[in-house]
């Protein structure tokens, strides 16, 4: 295995190891297809991946950043839209999982066999409005890995609310990244019943799940990409010699292993806090769309072949970036950081 | 119209306001569907925008740099495959255009009913071998906008080769961009007579020729993408005002429009000089990726939406980067501005 | 001479001649020494260089931008304190040309007799006030390349107002960078009749006048930081050959190379509007502080004594990205290119 | 206290409020007076700072990374010029720890009473050649915090030669950062005696502990810098309310804080190997470079001030990346990176 990240204990290792196993055997690039997709997260559910990172107390694996980063790194080499959908996994169970009206939901999830798809109210793409206790409106885009998702809106400082997926309407969405991530835009007009809130949570710290996660899945898209062009510019021979004999493509591998290497740090050592969350999320999703777009570029004429999945890792990391919403948490965040609060001006979003 | 780049004629003008017009009623995105491609073609042939850049004297339209730039940028924006190919096809007739063995290929070419790939022997991804008076190997990708090209291998300071399609086999390559640019690897096993060899060109410039076309071409695509964008970040309404009531948002535009401003203004007022050149060409498809990735999430959740182009955009500009081989070039020219041979290694490329 | 430049014409080039030779007989680095700067200035103007781009029916040299970029470049090459005073002499003049009550004045800016500092009062380091009639307060900062200049602040689209330098009290500040630039603070308390407000003027001209100067004497800045990066490593010889015989250190000049081109061509042939001048003006500030510090490491240990100039290069650049406040600048043009008024929001600059 | 990085336990962030509170009352920017830099030096050694992370077998305090990293990164806070000896205190004592012959240069060295300049025979700025059993030449560069340091050459895999201070000649040279560091070029032509060669030694892991310390004293000049700008645009206050308001001013704030947090977390977390190692360092010095540049210009006209230490960090950030010669540490980085020897190829050093 390749990790360029921290050093990892004997259990990280094995964890990985299993994973990759996985990946080899199963040998599946996902698209929206429903079976496949659900029977992969059962899998990982089974083998205590899904949750892993969830407190015990919750029902998850109780396992540590480091641990959790690994299983998510993995995800996000082999099968990004599963790592995004396990990240919203573990972030639907951190706000819903004390909570006695969501016990089989969060069994389910544990199980892979219920999704949430976890969208933050400040977000541009999400277009929410309460009144009266309802909340009404539209959500452009979530990536839950199935097609019919409940939806947790985080609504502030401790608060959130579950939608339940017969008050949905999913439309899906055509795109090129993330297959198996069954994208869709919500419509939400719930009827009485349909929605359950939440109080005294920590939403701050949902929010923080959701940006290392991403990172870790991001990390894995950009390991990914970065190995693959390794090894096509070793194996690759050119008059003699392979394409690693020439400084420039090593400069360029180079770039690519130590922007990885960037990415995995921060996602599994970073402090836990609003800002180097938003730090690991948008260095590793940048580091993905580049060393993927590098990558590409190592590989010459022949990244577009469809035995090298050169381009795949491209449109992935573009669909991450998007998906996870890195443009509209660096506004968030921004505010956060000189002590402002994210969203009482007006406009509501700067 | 909108065009970021230098103050143009009133000819130009009109020359992009007759090729908006025809992208707007033609209204078709490209793909590798060889009836539709050769009709635009020959269209483009027939208004003398294919060669409008070739001199009078090779039977082109004589135009200068701005005007050609100004054709070869709006064909990036609506069909860059074609864009690439049109750039070869100036290439072509620079080197052939005063070769008595070519007039049928060159008159041809003119008129749109003839396809030449022009591919440089210094490219890592072109590897053939000479031997004996013959050239045999294979080429990673051409894209040349129709399925059965001439090849054209620029072999050296005042050299090249013109292979014609029967000595080629072409393997169609599965890719993600550049729409309709038939790309395809291709073997080159040939026959006696297959082979023309061309001497005392100018090959230099024939280079030149191809990295001011790519540029104009990447400046139309990164046009095209800031222009979605701020389309988008201007009409869409949220919470009472468009989204370019945010701070943040206006900046991700201006900086896609800078960058824009860039390529155009060296894709059109660059000297003609090896550095400039290349300086041009890795500016405009770096920007291409960089403003067709921003662009994207300018768009949101919006941007994999099937009516919206933004990510074919992200597609086009890797592929057209890739395609021009802009890191060889890169390679070469560093070498070329400390007054090195540009292949006197015995690696051969570096 | 080395210009990574657009094609020049004679009259370009031998102005261009000219004041390389200038530079070479002076062979002064400047400080600010009131006497050194005040000669120079003059002998400028003598040779019709302060004020060569200034309309003719202004009293200037009626250059078109290619020109004026041409002189303004070379003095950013040698002497940027001066290529910025001259930038503001020709926004100064633009501004004030036309007003009967100003004619000494510009005939003494034409002579190189007197100062001009323009500032925007869009600016965040330019804090006046206006009421009843005056403004007060204060200036972060002006390089005028004088003790004592005038100060003409643009106040609307419209409207300047000029300051007579006995109005002002000028605190030196000490920086590292434009020396020659005479960096002051300054405090704005006028008595009745020091102060001149003009109408009817074009304030956006004004403004595109000193982004396009800007962006001259930043591309000055980069070619010369270029230039002596690459003369070092083709001189310094290392175990027999020189430092370009190594692929990165060729990588690393040609990406200072391109840059510098990049600029250029913006510089001279962007189209006149508020965002190319924009971009111009930030495209060559980044590109003048990145290649100055690349071409610091080009020259490893070396890069700091004092025979070389490669670190004054980055102190230059830095000091002029501050000085023509590129930052504001940005800011006021994302609101103009997405269609709102520069300056209509409650807190004035956003 | 503001640290961007990973979480510290109680000791370290004991560590790290001590230096504070020693760097507040010293309150002293260096220079390279031998006096106060020699007495600083002693401080920090009887405090058990110096060689902190020095193996406990070889005298040192037997700190882990982390703990190392806190200390340097306070040290490149405040006083940039002693981190960088530190670092290569460390390292000397990696090297010469084990060997009876240095004993007392190694108590010295633990003491602050002995400084030690190390080198690597692969930098570019380092010309010296071996012929019977001697080593003469030129090292372009030491930055030891003293003036007459021992130097310590890297030649092999596992071997080293120590140089007295007595076979150098060292000429200071003027530049403009790193205060306190003395910096200088040496000439070494020694006499019998004044050579200690020393063989057996894992000279990668002296590079890693070079690289590892550079990073933390560069992310220690880049969040000094951060802190800076976050601290003037709080304070400084502008028409009724403070710089925070603005969000493109956050916006710089935030990435500034990023980049820092991504430099610390490679610092502290990064797995001690060479790839990692190289991206540690220089991630950490191109973050400070940057961020320092844009500290900068969020202090606008102020930044030059010198109550304002904003353009003193970007000195200090781009003299120490030259010193710790990171560009020619990602040469030899990148062949390890494909397998290649470091230095097999003729021209010793690509």
């Amino acid at each position: 295995m390749t990790w360029r990240g921290p050093a990892l204990d004997a259990d990280s290792r094995d964890l990985a190891t299993m994973l990759d196993a996985l990946a080899e055997d199963r040998n599946v690039v996902l698209t929206d297809d429903a079976a496949v997709a659900a029977a992969l997260i059962k899998e990982l559910a089974g083998l205590g991946v899904w949750t892993v990172g969830v407190a015990e107390e919750h029902g998850g694996g109780g396992a540590d950043r480091p641990v959790t980063a690994v299983a998510l790194e993995r995800l996000g080499r082999n099968w990004p839209a599963l790592g995004w959908a396990a990240t919203q996994a573990h972030a639907a169970v951190d706000v819903l999982g004390g909570d006695d009206r969501c016990t089989d939901l969060v069994a389910d999830v544990h199980a892979g066999e219920a999704a949430v798809a976890v969208v933050d109210s400040a977000s541009l793409h999400v277009r929410l409005t309460r009144s009266e206790g309802s909340l009404t409106g539209c959500v452009d885009r979530v990536d839950a890995a199935a097609e019919a998702p409940y939806l947790l809106v985080l609504t502030g400082k401790d608060r959130a609310v579950l939608v339940a997926p017969d008050a949905c309407t999913a439309t899906p969405l055509r795109r090129t990244g993330l297959g198996g991530a069954f994208t869709r835009s919500v419509g939400v007009e719930p009827r009485p019943g349909q929605l359950t809130e939440v109080r005294g949570v920590d939403v701050a710290a949902a929010r923080r799940r959701l940006r290392f996660g991403t990172a870790a899945v991001a990390a894995g898209i950009a390991g990914a990409a970065a190995d693959a062009a390794a090894s096509y510019a070793t194996d690759r021979r050119q008059f003699g010699g392979p394409l690693t004999a020439l400084a420039t493509v090593r400069q360029s591998l180079l770039g690519q292993a130590t922007r990885t290497a960037a990415a995995l740090a921060l996602a599994v050592a970073a402090a836990d806090d609003d800002v180097q969350a938003l730090a690991a999320a948008r260095e590793a999703c940048d580091a993905a769309v580049d060393v993927a777009a590098a990558a590409l570029q190592s590989h010459g004429g022949y990244g577009y072949l469809t035995e090298y999945p050169a381009e795949r890792y491209l449109r992935d990391a573009v669909s991450l970036r998007a998906a996870a919403d890195i443009q509209g948490a660096a506004v968030t965040t921004a505010r956060t950081l000189v002590g402002l609060e994210p969203d009482d001006e007006p406009r509501g979003k700067e």
